[in-house]
């Protein structure tokens, strides 16, 4: 009630509003671990995120079987701020329910666009100045926490099918592969895990530039 | 069928085959970029993983609604080698064919226990010398990139509800709130993605202790 009363008085100052309501809630409430509501946490609406810059990263999936992971996918790029998803091969693509099921808007703010297939999306961005890595357990594959990736760098991240993984004649197109440490029974994580981890590695390094 | 070949030669010694297969591979085949067979990336069986000494990190899940995220919570801690994985309130429990579905057998080889609610869960790692953090965005919570997670520590992370979040009460129990930066519309990220990235973010601190 109180934040509600605040925001009426200050209409269009969140920040202003969120300061007040911290102070107050502190008096008031004493609860350091009080839930954020929407307003404070400052999200953009879909005609800021359109106008906001982007950071020059790139997510391309191919032949991806589940719309859902797809979802997440679009997800986890808009919370990241990323450039572009690039769709490729059978992913689906938007509208679509099951994308829509899980990226509860987010396939609304995240540029997208579609390719026949991931070698004509590799070749696009690796003449755009790209730096595209795969995400795939090969041979001469780099241990994410062994990248050092340049914060100033363009890069894409190709993720491949849930079952197959990255389609063998893709790979030969990419600059290099990218390996998540794993210690268990299961050769793979979920391909939305996988991303969200291997996008997060790219994007802190970058969080003072945002 | 030449790697077949080497490991009817030398049964039992994974190693070496693999190290022979890359050398023979690369002479013949010449492709940095091959993909490694399950053979080569040495996962361990479910009887070995349940002799493996796990890393002491557990994950608490409360009141997840989606079986299909809790599966996708098993595999990612399989993969990490997670000690173990609460389940509390109404999140599903295996046998689940909705876990199963996306664990894919992870949730024969991550040990897990159930808690009626996520207080009792917090409760019982504290006693145990775990500092319990939940993944919540609140007034004092702290950026997931400025977190300094010790290798040493028992750590346990709270993932909380799809929508409602950690339930006010179980934060009250926590030793502090992590918050992962986000930048688009969202106010979240999805539950499996956003536990992927947290506990990699602990277990990559880790890694030479793996």
């Amino acid at each position: 009630m109180l934040k509600t009363e605040l925001c009426l008085l200050h209409p269009g100052k969140r920040k202003k509003q969120h300061k007040w309501f911290v102070f107050v809630s502190r008096i008031y409430i004493n609860n350091p671990m009080q839930k954020l509501r929407m307003e404070a946490l400052q999200r953009k609406s879909l005609h800021e995120i359109k106008q906001t810059e982007k950071i020059p990263v790139v997510a391309v999936l191919e032949n991806i079987r589940s719309a859902y992971n797809v979802g997440s996918l679009f997800r986890t790029s808009d919370a990241f701020l990323l450039q572009s998803i690039y769709l490729t091969g059978y992913t689906a693509i938007p509208p679509h329910k099951e994308i829509k099921k899980t990226a509860l808007g987010a396939e609304e703010s995240v540029e997208w666009h579609y390719f026949t297939n991931a070698i004509e999306a590799v070749l696009h961005l690796k003449e755009s100045g790209f730096t595209v890595y795969a995400v795939e357990q090969v041979d001469n594959s780099i241990l994410l926490n062994k990248m050092n990736f340049d914060p100033h760098d363009k890069i894409a991240v190709v993720f491949g099918n849930e079952i197959s993984g990255i389609e063998n004649e893709t790979l030969l197109h990419c600059d290099g592969c990218i390996e998540i440490p794993q210690f268990g029974i299961k050769h793979s994580l979920n391909v939305a895990s996988a991303a969200a981890v291997v996008l997060w590695e790219i994007v802190r390094t970058r969080l003072n530039k945002i």
